[in-house]
């Protein structure tokens, strides 16, 4: 018994309540597993009721997950470090920016053979500039080895169960086939894979290309050219992870994680919608943050800004036309329509 | 002067006007090319008036390629033997039904140091079954190398000199180069791999694949569906090339020819839109040909039922689920929902 693991879930948006869902199925039905499952809820007032005693007595998420039932042994806890104290899997699904929050509070307040998987979308800005993956802020404030999760999943179609995969990025064999065994169904496939680092880079650089292909989206370049466009932004992501996280494999981005994710995010995705916009309208990035998306930051010109950050630092913009066009074009300091000329030589084609 | 490449194109649809225009202008502009590009027109009669004649007064292929004007030094030939009798480069572009017929024409008539570029789309019906390569038929029949050219290339846009890329997969270095610069544009841009039959193969392939991805969009499955479907499709696609045309590399499946074209193909083109009005309409893939390709036939389910010939050649249809439940929807074997549990337990999972 005492074998069992103990899942907590650290997050309870629309994504993790969608994860909730899944974990605490698989967790009820599989022995190796501790039937509770903890979900680390920011309290909320809903209609004078606190949204986590809302989501033990409904088992619903009506805030951030309305219309889906979550399985009864997966219990809100409004306190952090009461949701992780015992668990053995942290799963973090928080926005990027509160990930050093979240961390040192539970620092030293963990179990100390915990492991995490983060399922965090985007970078987070290091000190003095450039970009620092999210699983390693966890590993160097939490000291866990920490895997990461990321694919074509809209949180949406994950809760109504329809069909998709997923990326695992894991280093540890034994811990692989624990953390499939919690997250796989039938319905959400997953395929893991030892390169971690290039997993979670793919989550954030997507969000570059997605922004060129919203630029030729406004430009109405046509099918050919966003095609070049995706692919040249796909071959930048190769490149930048193998200059700045070496070590991957090509295949990797053939999972659900890099292919896949990328053309959901190129099709549909906020990204290519806002700098769609962002060409017809004329407006700036932070307007159309403020009209179409309530204020939120938008991730792609922030991890184009990070990203180009790092590339000036080892001048390489001229390797990265596309990435280094897109953060121009999103600062305003080239046209949209600048974007082809960038890539028009691109280092692909020498 | 003796060394100068003479080009003839064979082929003079929409794709091949829209490559004359660019073959013409280079060779018109490049010191080792003749200026002359000879284009092979299968002689029609447009208003009373030849259209081998039209296109040499005006420049214009007005039936296939209106509104586009052709480098004067491109000449209509309606004969094939005088276009290609002295070309030392000879550019297939005509439906892929045509070849033996103009190879068979063409033996014994052209010069025995020419070589071949073959712009084909899709796969030949061997005889007795499975499928053949149209590079290897014209090596076979002609016995001269035969690269390939294939991209995410609708002829509209390239005719329009919007910015893309290509592929070519040629074997020799030199000959490459060459291709490379009677092809290669500030707007159409080329990539040369050696890896010719992956090339090809791709050309295919991806045409099943925009089935599956035409009956997600018939089904109203989703995007996370829709993208682990073409996914799912690329893996199928690679371990195909893999099984029966070895060699290659996973990196040709990165190129314009591999994942740009096929997301094109997945999201515009007849594939996918007869596919999901066949799911829509009940109605079968023959009535659709009629009704909405003029009785052309569509690339995806012939190619899905020669790839299928091969794999139960093989026992192999349960390693390729995806294709495999393609071709049994196509021609109603099963039921289109059914695409989802064929590869919901993919061996890419496993």
């Amino acid at each position: 018994m005492a074998d069992k693991q103990r899942v907590c879930i650290i997050g309870s948006g629309n994504w993790g309540s969608a994860i909730a869902k899944i974990v605490g199925a698989n967790a009820a039905k599989l022995n190796n597993f501790e039937d509770r499952v903890t979900m680390y809820v920011y309290e909320e007032t809903i209609n004078g009721k606190k949204l986590t005693e809302i989501i033990n007595e409904t088992h619903e998420n009506v805030k951030y997950l309305p219309g889906h039932k979550l399985p009864p042994n997966v219990i809100a806890v409004p306190d952090v470090v009461k949701a992780a104290e015992d668990a053995d899997i942290l799963i973090f699904v928080i926005p990027h920016q509160f990930i050093n929050k979240i961390c040192s509070t539970l620092l030293g307040k963990i179990k100390p053979t915990a492991v995490g998987l983060s399922l965090v979308k985007g970078f987070d800005k290091k000190e003095g500039g450039g970009i620092e993956l999210i699983s390693h802020i966890i590993t160097k404030q939490l000291h866990i080895p920490v895997s990461v999760l990321m694919g074509a999943n809209l949180a949406s179609e994950v809760a109504e169960e329809m069909f998709c995969e997923t990326t695992i990025g894991c280093k540890d064999k034994n811990m692989a086939s624990i953390l499939r065994d919690i997250i796989q169904t039938p319905y959400f496939r997953v395929v893991v894979v030892e390169d971690v680092d290039s997993v979670e880079c793919c989550g954030a650089l997507k969000n570059i290309v997605a922004c060129a292909a919203g630029f030729v989206d406004g430009l109405g370049l046509g099918d050919n050219t966003k095609a070049a466009v995706i692919r040249l932004g796909l071959m930048e992501m190769i490149k930048f992870v193998d200059v700045f996280f070496p070590g991957g494999k090509l295949s990797t981005f053939f999972e659900s994680c890099g292919v896949a994710d990328l053309i959901t995010t190129c099709y549909g995705g906020r990204n290519r919608k806002v700098s769609e916009a962002f060409v017809k309208t004329g407006k700036t990035i932070e307007e159309l943050e403020k009209e179409m998306l309530n204020g939120q930051k938008l991730q792609g010109p922030f991890t184009a800004e990070e990203v180009n950050y790092m590339l000036k630092a080892k001048d390489m913009e001229r390797r990265f036309p596309l990435f280094t066009a897109v953060h121009r074009i999103c600062t305003g300091e080239i046209k949209p329509a600048e974007l082809i000329e960038y890539i028009r030589y691109h280092p692909e084609h020498m």
